[in-house]
C-alpha cells in the first residue's frame, strides 16, 4: 500500500556536490548541492539549481564558468558549513582551512583537498521557479590520483562520496557493489 | 595530485531511476535512466535527460508526463533490464512480470512494485546536445507505507536505492548515516 506524501522534492538518491565561484571581487566561493545532476553526454554537461537569493547565483551569472567539488566522507562537516553560510559574509575557505585552487580552465575555483572536480563553463540557464538551472558543459574532470580503479577510471569506493536524503536531511555513505550496469539485467532477457 | 581525464560525465554519485511513459497505443513502457536530478523546490520539479532516438522520448514528447519508480537493491535485475532493451520491441513490464500502474493524476505509468515513484508532469523541454531535458513538475511523491521513518518521511535505509557510477558503470547500495545536514557543519561555524 503506498502512501501519498503530495508535490515534494522527497526522491532518493541526490547527490552533495560543492559548487565553487568568484564574486565580483575575485574572492572564492563555495556552496553545497543536492539539486543537480549530470543532464547531456554530448557535450558532456552537468545541471545545477540554485535559488537567486544565493551568492552563488550572482557570481555564475557574472562569471558564466563553476566547478563542482565532490566531498568525500571525511569532509562531511566542510560540505556542511558550505550549505549553512553565505558567501556573502563568510569567507568559507578560510574559515574551513580548506584550498581554494584556481582553474586553469574556466573562471571559478575549486576545493583542492576533494578528490574529485569538474570545470563548467555555463551553456544555458533557465529558470523554473525558485530556482534556476545552470547547465554547465563539463570542460575537464579532475581526480586524485589514488582515486582511479585499476582501469584509470573514478573508483567510487575509493571516493567514497556522499549521498543526501531530502526530508530526514541525512548524509549517507555509499554502500557495497550490488551489480554491473549493462550486464546484470541480461539475465532477464 | 589530480588527473585529468577529460571532458567527460564521469562525476559521482547518479541516481538510478525508472521513467514510466505510454506509447501511442497506450502501451505502458519504462527506461532506466541516471542523467537527472531534483531541479526545483518551488514548484517541486524534477529533471530527467533523454536521447531522441529513444522510445521514451517520444512518449514523453506525445503525452507530456512521466513518473520515476525508484528500484531498492532486490530489483537491480530489473532495473538494468529497463536500461538494456528499446520498448519498441519488448514489452519490458510483460519480460520482468512487474506490474504497471496507471498514475490517476498524470497520463504515465509506474512500477508497482518500487518502494518510491513520482507523478511528474512536464512542463519544459530543453535540447542539451544528443539529451534534451524533460522539467517535470512533481505532482504527488508516493511511497511503500513500510519504508517510512519515524516522522512520516522516506527512509532511505528501508527504500536502499542504487547509486550508479559513470565510467565503471557499477550499481551501489548506501552506505551507513554520515551526519545530519544542516547540522553536522555547525561545529566549523
Amino acid at each position: 500500500m503506498k502512501k501519498s506524501l503530495g508535490a515534494k522534492t522527497l526522491i532518493v538518491p541526490t547527490p552533495v556536490w560543492c559548487v565553487g565561484s568568484y564574486d565580483t571581487k575575485g574572492t572564492p566561493n563555495v556552496m553545497t548541492i543536492a539539486w543537480g545532476g549530470i543532464c547531456c553526454s554530448k557535450p558532456a554537461c552537468v545541471t545545477i539549481s540554485l535559488r537567486e537569493a544565493t551568492y552563488s547565483y550572482s557570481n555564475i551569472m557574472e562569471r558564466q564558468a563553476y566547478t563542482l567539488s565532490v566531498p568525500s566522507e571525511q569532509f562531511v562537516q566542510a560540505a556542511d558549513f558550505f550549505g549553512l553560510v553565505s558567501g556573502r559574509r563568510v569567507d568559507k575557505f578560510k574559515e574551513t582551512g580548506l584550498t581554494p585552487v584556481h582553474s586553469e580552465l574556466v573562471d571559478a575555483p575549486y576545493v583542492g583537498e576533494f578528490p574529485m572536480i569538474l570545470e563548467c563553463k555555463v551553456i544555458h540557464q533557465y529558470k523554473i521557479g525558485l530556482h534556476t538551472q545552470f547547465v554547465g558543459e563539463i570542460v575537464d574532470t579532475k581526480i586524485d590520483e589514488s582515486m582511479l580503479d585499476g582501469d584509470g577510471g573514478p573508483d567510487i569506493e575509493k571516493i567514497r562520496p556522499l549521498v543526501f536524503s531530502p526530508g530526514v536531511q541525512h548524509y549517507h555513505g555509499i554502500g557495497k557493489c550490488i551489480g554491473k550496469a549493462f550486464k546484470v539485467g541480461k539475465k532477464s532477457e
